[in-house]
């Protein structure tokens, strides 16, 4: 029986992104995690921390996709409404986990669990801790939807833990051909090959260097030999061209 | 009476950004010229360059937000899908347009005009052109939606021209002398020419030919004459040094 490639959308939470004041890195670092072990990642979408927002686009993702993973707005602080909203969004209590209190409590022992950190303790009612190995501030899962900080460090140490969890299903090959050559001249080859491997996905991008251009072409199938052989067909192709390919 | 607070959104158009290839910034620089002018962004959104989610989100977004600025998928390549998704998002043809194929032709005029260039001139029946100041190939505006590369150079030009036509308070003039001096070369004395006219903004943005490069400088300013001014100075001092100007 053919395994279908799981399906996966992010959701990024804060205001701070939408002004243009932070540049939003998490969503590339999960993407790039998903793509090695196979998930494929559908949709990213940044929105504002507005309850009513954040509950309509959960519950569209997580009937569209496998997996939903969502980063920002768990933290100590009133704008924090993620958990919340997720709560909402299942139809759920939020109501204070105890083992979350009891971490909470161990790391702020000889500190202060003020009110606000308490607060990070509140999950929904059936939620599922992700362990937190900087700040201890768990985060958490329920069915198919995924909780993360957005502080990046903390999501990627947390991130990294889950991620070999998930059933991937298909395994997804990959190689990379590069040339000297421009999108314009190598456009109608390109497009005539990607007719050929029509199973492949094989895209194109451009990338500048100081005094050069070129294009990157990453071919990308469930078929590891399909991917090596449209790989090699067109490096032999530009090599005919003096277009300086190089494989990996 | 007091004027409401326009809204966008924005669509990231391309699959090596939800594959986690590359880092999208796009988005970070729309916010933060949006923001700067004091239109809000409630929503980013990345996805697949794939014609039936690009025209679905595009329909979408013009009926949520004043303005919608997409960026990616209108390059010369069979993936670069986007104004022909734009144009169905429209119930519209896509059409050749004369004006960007003239451009086209002339860029190309000591190169090949190869089909899949041509193809960058195909764009929907009731388009306006945006203009392109790095690699000619124009974006275009339909009502609400302004359409972009993804190129971030050549994206941020661009929207530096349509940002503030949006701005209702001001109308914005601009010229553009492109030269095959470096900008190592004419660094100094563009620095200088910016302090003389300080109320211009003089922008430098490297091209990339086939066998050359050089820089296109964007001067922009409320004044039309003072942009004139301030242009023929530059051509002049660039023919000067035997740097091949041109302006338009």
């Amino acid at each position: 029986m053919k395994k279908k490639r799981k399906s996966s959308g992010i959701i990024i939470i804060g205001n701070e992104i939408l002004s243009g004041k932070t540049l939003e890195t998490n969503s590339n670092f999960m993407s790039k995690e998903l793509f090695r072990i196979g998930i494929s990642c559908e949709e990213i979408v940044t929105i504002k921390d507005e309850k009513p927002r954040i509950v309509e686009k959960v519950n569209i993702f997580r009937k569209k996709y496998d997996y939903v993973f969502t980063s920002g707005g768990i933290g100590p602080t009133h704008d924090d409404i993620t958990s919340d909203s997720i709560a909402s969004a299942f139809g759920e209590k939020l109501i204070i986990n105890m083992e979350a209190k009891k971490r909470l409590e161990k790391h702020y022992s000889d500190d202060v669990l003020t009110r606000a950190r308490l607060k990070m303790a509140y999950l929904p009612e059936n939620a599922s801790l992700i362990d937190n190995p900087i700040s201890v501030a768990p985060g958490f899962f329920l069915q198919n939807v995924y909780v993360f900080p957005g502080v990046p460090k903390i999501m990627e140490a947390m991130f990294k833990d889950i991620i070999n969890s998930l059933d991937e299903g298909l395994r997804y090959y990959k190689k990379t051909v590069s040339t000297t050559l421009s999108e314009g001249i190598i456009g109608d080859y390109i497009e005539k090959i990607q007719k050929k491997f029509s199973s492949l996905e094989i895209g194109s991008y451009p990338y500048f260097k100081k005094n050069s251009f070129g294009v990157s072409l990453v071919i990308r199938g469930v078929d590891d030999l399909k991917v090596s052989d449209a790989s090699l067909e067109i490096y032999k192709y530009i090599e005919s061209q003096n277009g300086n390919p190089k494989i990996f």
